[in-house]
């Protein structure tokens, strides 16, 4: 038997998942967690992708007409009471403001003082908020549709969390939108769904199934939620995108009302729609490996390292100009509308090439006195197995540094696709279905099953007698439906409607 | 007697001028105060303003090295407890969560439920937990420095607000820095320092003194605080940003040590510095006018309208094309590194031009059948007295476009540097001192006094005589010192220092 290759990261992901993903956060630096219970704090290689995924779509938002604006962090208990559904899903796992003041206790230490009359609940979302100012912008057709998004922090006190996956605070855009007519609204929620579809595609290198949710999946208050999927590497699905049409209800809830050209007065049909720093836990479980992260080059933090190697000090000094003057050549260089970002990386330790590999650099380049001689540089391409380098003419990696960094992220989307495809089956038979969801002893305890599109009679009792039997769930019910859906995988009565189960974060 | 022409904004700033302030905001249609106590919505309009405001600070500081990053939104107490001057400063005005979920109470409202066993603090600012996390990043010298930066929401619990001046909740920057030597750490505090003082002048046309703080007026736990002052039109001063040099205050009270190149262990050097959207409100009140908001073209939402006039609908189609084809031309055009914004107001109503007079937009178009007929615009430029437009060859207008923004953005620089030199005094004489900062009869009781240039001996007993007698404080020491600064203007003694005092926002 071949000797294992070490790898970067340990433990592997087919030795322990969960611990594999938390050791490729920390290795790439990319985000730590707080003393603050379920917070992070995101350092700035995570950070800076972060900031790369936002102004793709904060471009995307744009030219679909909408405006960014803010609403308050605080939200009146009031107002979350306004829509049942809403509250009811909300507060459960929020945090309450219920103090302005500290003042010194008794034994020194401060406690909280100056009681407020009403509460205020951290957002976990802004609906029932932006629902009232809308109330206020709305008064005629005129002034409609109101297209606004908002980039924020939010708050939800979930119990379990994990970095980026589900954190207590993480960062997200909410978008909000109101509108004289359903078939806008509905049009707009799908509009914002396709968007989510794209940017993960073409941007994130990650490909994702659309779909609308069941019932019990739906976001509380919502009419319909729609949603991206993507199946990470332990084959379990993450929600990576929703967007809700949300009907009147919020409208109903908050008072949003306007005048029809007619002069009548109708409740206006409102949708929301949303991604978070999620998509960033996400982009981990879709492209890291053994060795660590890869960066998908549209949104990377950065394209390319440049390491000046001289070891000789006499030699020092022209190594270093080459280097700058390549580095200088690379940033004038211009990929997907933004100059090439490059690292220089002239620290003289061991090991610096690894560290960008775990980072997840798109490209390394190493240049010497033997480069120098050659006019070329020695670069290695973050997806090419066992990381081997070639020389490459020095001109020839300039020019073509826009079509190799293309090269890497069709690369590493038909990776991921390949992968999703691979893992999702058609499963009419019940055995087959439970015993796909079942570790066997050839599996890892974490990394088995995928996504099984099966048929399903649409009752929420068969959907929650598989949730209690195999922690699986329905993810989403796709828009194209076979003619014949097949029997329900639970009860085997005719399917109403073919879906996509899975595991789930 | 000339009859007073008719305003857009009502009052005028000579008539009231805090209500004109909030007129202003609301006829720009920027902010609102929101149902929140002390908070705000910022609205379309406002945000796009801080967007761009946002947009020119990042790319400097990130030409100096500073990263972004993010932190949480909770301080636990005894973070916040760790540096004793900090927590005097912050701990008065402060949202506290104590519960971390909602439960129906008796009489079936949500009631704060889920007591936390240490509550949190939303952060008024993060020296404190981005100190925890720097004592982790930072072992050796090899470490620093530490440059980041975070684009964040702060919650101040303020009594008296003042839509983008003084809200509970803002948005801001907060830069960190941790340095090896003590050298280094000032040598940033004053770069940053310097940073906003050329945004200021170059983009926010807004013309600033720079300076530092007494110790009345310093950052709590802060060594040296370093601030912009600009003036507003009622000679008023508005702290427009301010530069920490934190010594080792925080190091200790953190523990950020590292180990010199000689291996020896010692506290690093820190500093912080901020601006947030109360550059909104210091932008309003510098360029704002009867008329309403005034936008300085490199950071206005947009710089030009375009108004299609066709009455005759026969000729509607063609002057609509005339002004999509004039749009296209003009948005193919650059302006100080970003492609000219153009919005259409194609609406069928009286008084379009006085709501972009209102909303500050640098030009505005007109175009007609008539100006069709001449390949002509019809244009006015908000800095023209009485808004009177003049016809253009369309070719010109275009071609000139970046040339008449940097000419408007000048005026309103040049405009409000004259009205701050006009209101600047050099006053050594008790009396005069005094009279400058109390309203006569020639005076609205709001709009008086303005900058005076005086001696200060240098004790904070004196200051607070000042502050107590006429509401005026020291907001800065000029770096340039004159040889004999002259008396103290409050007790006669030799001057150690001039000081600028105003009374301030």
């Amino acid at each position: 038997m071949a000797k294992q290759p070490k790898n970067a990261i340990s433990p592997r992901r087919d030795e322990d998942y969960a611990q594999w993903y938390q050791e490729v956060v920390k290795a790439a630096d990319m985000a730590e967690n707080s003393p603050v219970r379920g917070c992070m704090n995101i350092k700035p290689w995570g950070y800076a992708l972060w900031e790369n995924i936002v102004d793709v779509l904060d471009r995307r938002f744009k030219a679909t007409g909408v405006k960014n604006a803010y609403f308050p962090v605080f939200i009146p208990l009031r107002f979350l009471e306004k829509e049942a559904e809403h509250v009811e899903g909300f507060a459960k796992e929020c945090a309450v403001v219920t103090h302005h003041r500290l003042e010194k206790g008794e034994n020194g230490g401060l406690v909280p003082a100056g009681p407020l009359t009403e509460p205020y609940v951290v957002r976990p979302t802004s609906e029932t908020i932006i629902g009232e100012a809308f109330s206020r912008w709305v008064g005629s057709y005129r002034d409609l549709p109101v297209l606004v998004n908002q980039w924020a922090n939010v708050v939800r006190w979930e119990m379990r969390t994990r970095i980026f996956l589900r954190t207590s605070e993480f960062l997200w855009q909410e978008g909000h939108t109101a509108h004289a007519s359903e078939a806008e609204a509905r049009e707009r929620t799908l509009q914002m769904l396709d968007l989510y579809e794209e940017v993960a595609r073409e941007h994130l290198a990650m490909p994702v199934l659309k779909g609308e949710k069941s019932e019990l999946e739906r976001f509380p208050g919502a009419v319909n939620t729609y949603c991206i999927e993507a199946m990470m590497q332990d084959r379990k699905a993450l929600q990576a995108g929703t967007s809700h049409f949300l009907g009147r209800n919020f409208a109903k809830a908050s008072d949003i009302r306007f005048q029809t050209e007619k002069g009548v007065e109708q409740f206006a049909w409102t949708t929301s729609w949303g991604v978070s720093t999620r998509l960033v836990g996400g982009l981990i479980m879709t492209h890291a490996d053994d060795d660590g992260m890869a960066m998908p080059p549209r949104v990377a933090p950065a394209h390319v390292v440049i390491m000046p190697i001289a070891k000789d000090p006499e030699k020092r000094a022209a190594v270093m100009e080459y280097a700058e003057s390549l580095r200088a050549e690379l940033c004038a260089q211009t990929y997907h509308g933004r100059n090439v970002v490059v690292e220089m990386d002239d620290r003289n330790v061991g090991g610096r090439a690894w560290d960008w590999i775990k980072k997840g650099i798109p490209l390394r380049v190493e240049v010497g006195p033997r480069d120098m001689e050659d006019n070329a540089v020695f670069a290695g391409r973050r997806d090419t197995p066992g990381h081997k380098k070639e020389s490459i003419p020095r001109g020839r990696f300039v020019a073509d540094i826009a079509a190799t960094l293309d090269s890497i992220q069709d690369a590493m989307y038909q990776n991921a696709l390949s992968f999703l495809r691979e893992h999702t089956r058609d499963l009419d038979d019940k055995d087959a279905f439970y015993a796909f969801f079942t570790p066997n002893n050839a599996d890892k305890p974490e990394i088995h099953g995928g996504f099984a599109r099966s048929g399903w009679c649409g009752s929420s009792a068969c959907e929650e007698k598989i949730k209690e039997d195999l922690a699986v769930t329905i993810r989403l019910i796709p828009f194209d439906q076979p003619k014949d859906p097949g029997p329900c995988v639970a009860c085997g009565r005719p399917a109403g409607k073919r879906v996509v189960f899975a595991k789930a974060y």
